[in-house]
């Protein structure tokens, strides 16, 4: 279910990017308890004059590495999941590609079960 | 008001990615109530590597010719009008552009009246 | 804190996309208290034929020059400062670069304080 919006500096390889979706996808799988092939993501690559972002906020020293992770998922996370969600996708990205814990800035954005259609324009998640 | 986000892989034509977006608009005329000059839609194109999803969560076959919707909407809707417009969007891109209904995959995401402006700095849906 | 997406035709100089991203900045730091160090935006071109608007919705004339902004924010806003914020936001672009107040459309997505991690791995706003 969670759909994941990954936003980076343009220019990295394909296997740069792929370790990074899978990063975020096995932090989802082992923290979250998302099904494995729960896996939908979308990756946008920007100019560096469209990805703008603060090199300091709340004193972490960020970096044109950054890299931005929207996950729009179900409600029915609590605060310590959530907690390791991050620790996990932080540590995924740092094991690979190699990416300061710095550069991983994350946004949740919540919905329910009636709000996914996973083809034939069924809600699955509902009876 | 909602604001649609549909994600494709690239190099369909100008005609078939107009054809997603009206039948996607069509459906929530149709099911939902929105007004037909309520037409707010960001398309994009994202290469292979970088539109990722699973072909086969929830045994539904999904194929390169998957499509994201993403919409962002008013709270006011229950159940039964969200599988009302999961159904419509997918019988209206299966006729056109012929897409397979188990490459059309919905999340809506919601929020409140007060969260729109429409232009000139108003919040038009409140007084 | 915010996440701000800007979608707007593509065509437009890096100053004119600057002050759009700036003006926005700016109407937040000024109306809903947002650090101005709290800066995370991200900018997207579009073909005309990608970014689709109606061009007279609840009596308001659009055109090309049209700029959608979404913005995920905390939910700890209220009415007053959501209008401020639409106000702020509109005459900042009017007066830099130019835009017609007629084409910033704003949508607001919230979320809770747990909902973000601005690097290191950490929920930076909560204990």
């Amino acid at each position: 279910m969670p759909l994941v919006r990954i936003s980076l500096m343009e220019g990295k390889s394909t296997q740069y990017k792929q370790s990074i979706a899978d990063g975020v996808h096995r932090a989802m799988v082992e923290t979250i308890a998302i099904p494995s092939d729960n896996h939908f993501q979308i990756i946008t690559e920007h100019r560096r004059e469209d990805l703008l972002y603060d090199a300091g906020y709340l004193g972490v020293e960020r970096s044109d590495d950054i890299v931005m992770i929207q996950i729009t998922l179900g409600s029915w996370r609590n605060a310590e999941q959530k907690k390791a969600l991050y620790r996990a996708i932080a540590a995924n990205l740092a094991q690979r590609p190699g990416l300061r814990i710095q550069d991983v800035l994350i946004a949740l954005v919540e919905n329910e079960r009636i709000d996914w259609s996973f083809g034939n324009g069924e809600a699955q998640y509902v009876k």
